[in-house]
């Protein structure tokens, strides 16, 4: 009997009726003689509710107690699911990330899964039960202490499950219809993309695509589980994300993000080293630089800008600062009013003039481009955060067809 | 250092600015030099909450899973309370039933703790930590599943640890100040008790004062650990549960129970076997009967009366109704308007005249008695349940002093 993992986010198990409807969809996947294993979300907003319980009772909770109290979500979700399975008579039983052995290293609040034993769920699979699986959480073996996997760490849970338990695909299942080529909410005929690679499916989650992480999609490539994103609410069959095929569109998709922000680290001395100085020191605080640009230099001083997600920016600007004390540079400037649109496809890479068609299709839309970063199969750009949405609109006319792609939600 | 072990109800964790208040409190023992386990119990409503979201996805949950969902409500509670320590500069750690090793038989939804290891907790009080630990849950051993442990379980979870740890008392923090007389809703001059014996606490709990439950009792009795009541809201010093001192009140508390509903089987066969009958399947179905009177027989056939808890009366009545057409009995009525009022001393003993002025005292108030049930140190009336309260008022004053006790909160 094939393996199938299947994964409901928290808006498709967000109150009891849908949890029924998810219920009833696995009940039917169950009577087809497929061996399932479910990986759920917490309950709609229980994430942020217990977020903000935390952060009534402590400025900084430790995130040890973090973890212990967030996986509390996916424990209610997963339960409650199981119950409705088995007032359907499908024999089901649920499993935390620890009982499931979703091992982990000691990171809380962003830990990496290293191994899945999985010997319980293998176990109640051949007894013939649908197996539920708390998403979002493992255990670290070596203290047998909690731990959670951070952002996009439910499709990362059943993405790796689906791998470790040799299932021939994944399907996530979410609050949109697939894959699109750009969000339909900005671009009225964005259309839902049938089939994305791995490595532009990457590209486009980097780019703010927010229907799949990057470490999902990494996930999948390594271990070459193809992955289907669809939506729990209908019958459609969403878009696979999985090895290219050999015809490639130049470009499949625009994504943009609105979730970061800007810092500027004026009158660096251009000398080796200094952009180890700026950044060893952030990377050590957590802060997720993405984009770095850096000038050529005017007598003997160079700008250095990068982007930060809006959440790390005080963080950011405050060792930015330490930093250029230190090294002698300028002042630090730090602008929140940005955001970035990005242009992927693999058939890019034999396609030189894309770039240049991408800042012309800016530039006639009267739109000023702050930052540039490339990749082999991406082009972003930075542009002022009130024309992003226009940005994506004129890019998207641009580059249809072949056609495009971005997250439907943030 | 002394080992201190306290435990927190939902009341008493209700909401951030509670949990604030219990930090505080805590906060000062560990500032005292005590070590510190504490129990906790989940926030206000969240286990009844939890139950309705069970009732909305399953007429009837696997217990099992019930268990999975409940056991969420500590882990929130515990969290909260660990970060909002920390919060104050005071370390802490929180741990589940499972991690804290309260081992239990695999009876989903009323486990019994069968020992308690505390590795975890012995080395995280070593190292100057304030331990945290989910009550009303445990983990069986040999099956590795989550059992939670049934009312007043969170009661039993601090009072098993107490003893495994070797503590000199546990506190039981609730949202009354002690163990009364008598209901103060209804008695106005009842008094709070300083100290009860083990024994008459035991039948106080059966009588209905719900401040602790009879297996808390029970455990602290055969470990021989004080039990101290207190409320979380004051720093009154509350009721002390213990052995019992030299001399003894001969009425010590007034308890009464309004949760119970009475059932008839009428003209069952005065034959050997027919209580065996009736009470077997009911037991066997997991039917909690409290009191039984069987009358002397007339032409034969005799009635059988018993009481249990209202919760169960569909399932009481069911099963009598059968044992009654299986057996050749009559009719089985169902009187759920009644209530039981104890008076309990373990000065009775040697005092005859109680049971005669309890009967007096009710009489004198038109108060009718439907069924008695003595013990060495309580006697039980049941009586019509408008009549119940009247019924603990004029029992209060007629053994007032020395006196009496009862539950102030149901």
């Amino acid at each position: 009997m094939p393996i199938v993992v299947q994964k409901y986010g928290g808006t498709s198990v967000a109150d009891p009726d849908r949890i029924k409807a998810v219920a009833d969809r696995i009940a039917a996947g169950h009577a087809a003689g497929n061996q399932l294993v479910v990986v759920v979300s917490a309950m709609g907003d229980t994430t942020d509710e217990l977020l903000d319980l935390a952060s009534r009772v402590s400025v900084s909770p430790p995130q040890r107690e973090l973890d212990m109290l967030l996986t509390a979500g996916e424990r209610i979700s997963m339960a409650l699911l199981a119950m409705a399975l088995s007032e359907r008579g499908v024999p089901a039983v649920s499993y935390t990330g620890s009982q499931a052995g979703i091992l982990t290293d000691s990171t809380h609040g962003e830990a990496r899964i290293t191994r899945i034993t999985g010997e319980r769920v293998r176990e109640s699979l051949e007894e013939g039960k649908v197996v539920i699986v708390a998403g979002f959480q493992g255990v670290d073996p070596e203290s047998k202490e909690i731990t959670t996997l951070g952002r996009g760490g439910s499709d990362a849970t059943a993405v790796a499950l689906a791998a470790a338990l040799g299932a021939d695909s994944v399907e996530i299942y979410t609050d949109v219809e697939g894959v699109f080529t750009a969000d339909p909410r900005i671009v009225a005929d964005a259309r839902k993309l049938d089939e994305v690679p791995y490595d532009e499916m990457l590209e486009l989650s980097a780019g703010g695509a927010g229907v799949l992480m990057t470490r999902s999609v990494e996930f999948g490539r390594r271990f070459d589980v193809p992955i289907n994103v669809r939506s729990s609410f209908s019958e459609d069959v969403g878009t696979w994300v999985r090895e290219a095929s050999m015809e490639q569109a130049i470009v499949s998709g625009i994504a943009h993000d609105r979730s970061e922000a800007k810092v500027t680290v004026n009158r660096v001395p251009d000398r080796p080293g200094v952009a180890a100085a700026l950044f060893g020191p952030l990377a050590r605080a957590g802060v997720n630089v993405d984009m770095i640009v850096q000038n050529v230099s005017h007598a003997g001083t160079t700008d250095i800008s990068f982007t930060v997600p809006r959440a790390n920016v005080d963080d950011a600007e405050r060792i930015a600062k330490q930093v250029s004390d230190g090294i002698g540079a300028g002042s630090v400037d730090v602008d929140p009013d940005i955001a970035k649109v990005s242009v992927v496809g693999a058939g890019m890479k034999s396609q030189p003039g894309v770039a240049a068609r991408m800042f012309e299709t800016l530039a006639e839309a009267g739109i000023n481009i702050e930052m540039i970063s490339t990749s082999a199969i991406r082009i972003s750009c930075v542009v002022r955060a009130d024309q992003i949405e226009e940005a994506v609109r004129v890019l998207h006319d641009a580059f249809d067809p072949p056609v495009i792609t971005e997250e439907p939600a943030p």
